[in-house]
């Protein structure tokens, strides 16, 4: 049991539908011990630490609570800032004004960072604080974890959003039979490969995806595409942002957005927007996008009850380690051997999780680089929570002709 | 009752979450009649009539009517095709080989001239045929009807995701505080006033939005957006992508895509890239967007219960009318007066419906243009089905700050 003191929870970097989940979980945690004093929210992160701006989180009521689960964003607000090392010495000082014992900070690998230095600043002060970090990304790219809460609910919207305006196209037919859907991960393929969860039949939508740890050329995708037009008249297409050609280099901006002049010029081209523009050409077809950027991390009502469960158990799970003592480690999930899913939760060293970037294996990406393998599939699929809701298509039995042309 | 004979149906135009819930409300209700022969669907609409091209619908399976009731886009496959004044001729040849005296056609405008057109090919040449229309259109642009069936689906995707990508913008505070997200409708601005749906308190999102109807100067924009960055921190616009300025241009390209070359350069930037851009310039802030585009039509499980059992009523209700003698008219849904919403199906005459588009009244619109009134919202309100799931914020009680900086 720590000493008696006081917790502070914050969180940072990009809002999932499940991190507050994760804020709810510490509260709740927190409440059931009396070795805890005030739980702190911290505005904005770290932010809020350097001004000050704490909220009382026990003032906060029963029903508040309970649906902040359902609720996406981050309630507490994040924050971007990359704090200088000058701002540690602050940073001790604030969390000492407050007897503050227990800091818990909920993020991707640059909120462990944050979380690892805090821990180092208070060591070096003597002052006795348990730092820990708990994981959140839809990027699903922090290592020593099986996967980040967060990224089953964004799967489960990827691979929704994929099927759905797959079957968009696939009766649009001849009108515009070819759609590109930009799907967030600069450097992890991770979202993108789950849009693979839509598929039930071997021609269902995405045909194809591609995701940036596995380059392919710009001739490649276009021969893709054709193959899968002339085969079934159509072809869906998921595209990580930071997709990359051949020769690793980023075919769109990497960053989602195509960045236009007040004159409307294009700076630089997005990804889909480009790969558009190349298979028109090519194919001589009309070529949509969709881009349903933020909606990715930010969609509760398609997030993944599995998903909220476990960002709820790691928040839980870091108020019990800090208690009994732990600091400078992130809360991860561990998945169990078994026939039937389930996951404890374990510790990582905050340093080498701040370090580590957990890409896409290479055995998770089919040979030609333009799809997933069944292993990734039986590695995501549990993390969406049930399968989508059953489509229909029509069997379609012809009517025999009766007049020529 | 009419005369024995087939009954051949298709589906036209744009797909919506609910356009195969009409389909199915046609099959159920034709196998109720005997005297209706064959039930034909057509292939991707008139294009499957004039190369005769039907399927036929009573081999299709119970349970695959039943998932097709929930399974958005068009399972007939759709068309955009415009008949030219010699296809009719052909069309009829078809219709009359095959036995055809009920001929019902899903879509919008466009639709209901075909069909109109149909019913006079078939009067000059004495046959006797009861075409049919059947309303859908996420854009909600048809006259004569309360509403159109793929609206309050389309609505209810666009509110919830207005709301979810404006708790995000409101979580991400000074990172990115103002985002644009582009919603359907070139002339029509019914969706995207629904996002005012979305809204609880006076300062939920969306602070703004954009219709067609109503051009506003790039300056108000800029001026409407500081408001709210300087008021609340944040600002979340809702902008249809046929906005126009105050002399009625289209800002942006007006068919929310940027149409890049093979080279990466805009030919003319999207409404929201535009925006972006100027408001970027003006207020020095990141400024954001989202452009969900086709799943704001395709997305099923967001798709609003009432929405999808009045475009099954439309689909029921065509088949009855035709079987009373009626042809020549589109099924209407009629509000009944009354506390509690309830509608009943009508008529209106094709080419009425074809030749009129139904825009946002200026009674819907603010005075300001920037936002809707509470008569938009009593009308929409029940389209969308029950209300959003209730969201949370923190109260935020503060804590008394200790130092200072």
């Amino acid at each position: 049991m720590g000493n008696k003191g006081n917790l502070v929870v914050g969180q940072s970097g990009g809002p999932t539908a499940v991190i507050n989940s994760s804020l709810v979980g510490v509260i709740h945690e927190a409440m059931q011990h009396d070795a805890i004093g005030a739980i702190y929210g911290m505005v904005h992160g770290v932010s809020g630490v350097l001004h000050e701006e704490f909220i009382d989180l026990r003032q906060e009521s029963a029903e508040t609570l309970e649906r902040l689960r359902y609720t996406p964003a981050s309630a507490l607000g994040t924050v971007r800032y990359k704090l200088h090392s000058a701002d540690y010495d602050r940073l001790l000082d604030v969390l000492m004004a407050y007897d503050v014992r227990y800091f818990l900070y909920i993020g991707g690998n640059d909120s462990m960072d944050t979380a690892h230095k805090v821990h180092l600043a208070a060591q070096a002060k003597g002052y006795e604080l348990y730092a820990l970090g708990v994981p959140k990304t839809v990027d699903n790219d922090l290592a020593y974890t099986d996967h980040c809460p967060g990224y089953g609910s964004a799967a489960r919207f990827v691979a929704t959003a994929v099927r759905d305006t797959g079957y968009d196209t696939e009766a649009m037919g001849e009108s515009s039979p070819v759609k590109f859907i930009e799907v967030m991960g600069r450097n992890a393929g991770w979202l993108t490969a789950a849009a693979a969860l839509a598929r039930v039949e071997p021609n269902d939508p995405p045909q194809l995806l591609y995701v940036p740890e596995c380059g392919v050329s710009l001739e490649q995708v276009v021969n893709d595409v054709r193959y899968w037009y002339e085969t079934i008249g159509h072809c869906v297409v998921a595209v990580s942002e930071g997709m990359r050609n051949e020769q690793g280099e980023e075919i769109g901006s990497g960053f989602g957005q195509v960045e236009l002049d007040a004159f409307g010029h294009a700076r630089k081209g997005g990804v889909v927007e480009t790969l558009e523009a190349i298979v028109k050409a090519e194919l001589g077809v009309r070529v949509r996008h969709d881009k349903p950027g933020y909606l990715q991390r930010s969609c509760a009502a398609l997030a993944s009850p599995v998903d909220r469960a476990e960002a709820y158990l790691v928040g839980q799970a870091a108020v019990r380690e800090a208690l009994a003592g732990v600091s400078d480690r992130m809360i991860t999930l561990e998945r169990q051997p078994g026939p039937t899913y389930a996951v404890t939760t374990g510790l990582a060293p905050l340093a080498e999780v701040a370090n580590a970037e957990h890409l896409l294996p290479r055995e998770y990406i089919n040979a030609a680089g333009n799809g997933v393998t069944e292993a990734f599939l039986e590695y995501a699929r549990p993390l969406i929570g049930e399968p989508l809701a059953p489509y229909a298509r029509l069997a379609k039995h012809a009517v025999p002709k009766r007049l020529a042309e």
